[in-house]
């Protein structure tokens, strides 16, 4: 019997695939035995994506068959039946049963989960929410999205719809979303999002970092808008401290509604600096109620952890 | 063996005490095989209660001794250790060990939630909820609670916190709550703000059903602010259409967060007819991602979802 793990992650515009094995994943401190990424071109389709992916993988697995496959997919699927819904990145994924289709590749039992899933997996199992039970990870980056590990499961919800926390409102006179909502986190709290009300701003109210960053010619991200904040930009400031307002105020009412023990944070805005969690950490505390207690803590995996949590669901998937 | 069990609910101002059977429990339509209430006395403190609930239930049970005690209690309590951590209605209640208490006076297994969990599970295994794994249930009265049961069973949360609808933010422009903060749903949508809030209104701005109501001396309750704005009082129907567009956002808000299936109603304010009931729905759809199904529908056990909660309780102490 194979001892053999493979990971999956289908990260959009970034495709990674490791290897590992059961026995370590058990260890404290587990390691992949190989990891191979590759990135997406920008014309890439389901089909490509499939192909590619089964590439990387059978450069790591030779003749061999694993025990089990997890997959981390960027875009909402249903777990039940291992179908992805769509990818908001990549063409042609409509409908595709993918959990079937990594089951008949490999010869192996395989389970499938949407990225902020497997995300909170990856953490919970091998990550900074190692010992928690019950937990929400939160992934602050293009867009914000989350995941639930209650009871050392993760809780999917009703059609595998549940953690977007990203679509909350916390204010209901703030600004449209694409979702067609004012006001949600993500509209508020995402790269994404920040980056663009930063150059809405910019092109009426130019500050002195921003007309050298326009003048530049650089593309303005929501790294962009941490930079410029960092570097006394007033606008910047204002658009990532509201953004840490709103995000604070998703997780305070997300902690009266469910009470995690703790919540993780990940995702590329996380690294905006010590306001910014402090922010994100006083609105989150004044939000929920003084008995509902909690941590609001860094996650440690970085850009992996949905790969981890692809390893997870394969272990589970072994068992 | 005994097939006896007894459910306690203590309500603020009311006293419950049934009994019933596991056999009858198990039926498609169960009964109390006897239920006795007492309406607590204004100065009540926790010791006159629980000297009252004993005299209730005693009455009942002659010399038998239950296989199992249930019991619903109106506040916030801690169910690991079956501890109470305070009532908002009558004094003496801090730190009480009511599991320890129940267990020693009666001789059997008991068990303990607050009243929005006790309901939550009431309504699941003998209410509007039969046949749902997962859903949310909310009362809508005085304040506004609220109870999840996940994968079949309580989902209580860290410390037993979870559920706590009311104190979500769905307006931070609005007014102030007593809980510090502005906007949450229960400033809003509850019976006893609803009617401070008509009061003062009327007292700047009376209306003709306004003026007959004040000069009559009645008291302006939520009831109120419900046949004032069916009788057409503009101000009652503004408040009344604020309170369910704000409940809808916080409904909406949970489902995005966690999925359920299903959301039940309860209490006195969801008797404020259609209109309510439709801006509650509309607005929580339109709060929640279009992929997010879930039902709004009312509770079915009124007033008695937390003692048919306390008859679950009981039953799972049994088994």
């Amino acid at each position: 019997m194979s001892d053999l793990i493979l990971a999956l992650d289908f990260g959009g515009t970034k495709l990674s695939a490791a290897t590992t094995t059961v026995a370590e994943l058990a260890s404290t401190a587990p390691n992949w035995r190989d990891l191979r990424r590759h990135f997406s071109a920008p014309d890439a389709d389901a089909h490509y994506e499939l192909q590619e992916m089964m590439a990387l993988s059978m450069a790591q697995l030779a003749e061999e068959i694993p025990a089990a496959v997890g997959v981390s997919f960027g875009g909402p699927l249903d777990f039940d039946s291992g179908t992805v819904r769509l990818s908001h990145h990549v063409s042609g994924w409509e409908n595709t049963p993918l959990r079937d289709i990594i089951h008949d590749k490999f010869g192996a039992p395989a389970l499938v989960d949407n990225d902020a899933n497997a995300a909170a997996l990856g953490e919970h199992r091998f990550g900074a929410g190692r010992g928690y039970d019950d937990l929400m990870y939160v992934t602050v980056s293009t867009g914000v999205g989350g995941g639930w590990v209650l009871n050392g499961r993760l809780w999917r919800g009703h059609e595998s719809m549940a953690g977007e926390i990203g679509h909350t409102v916390v204010d209901p006179g703030g600004p449209f979303c694409l979702c067609g909502k004012r006001g949600c986190v993500e509209r508020l709290a995402s790269g994404r999002y920040m980056a663009q009300d930063l150059a809405v701003a910019w092109r009426t109210r130019p500050s002195e970092v921003g007309q050298r960053i326009v003048e530049a010619g650089e593309t303005i991200t929501g790294e962009t808008v941490s930079r410029a904040a960092a570097a006394g930009d007033e606008t910047a400031s204002g658009i990532l401290e509201r953004g840490a307002w709103a995000l604070g105020v998703g997780i305070g009412n997300a902690a009266n509604l469910v009470g995690p023990q703790l919540v993780l944070l990940g995702g590329g805005v996380t690294r905006s600096g010590k306001r910014w969690w402090s922010t994100v950490r006083r609105v989150a505390r004044e939000t929920a109620l003084p008995e509902v207690q909690f941590e609001i803590i860094p996650a440690a995996l970085g850009d992996d952890a949905p790969l981890w949590g692809a390893a997870a669901l394969a272990l589970s998937a072994v068992r």
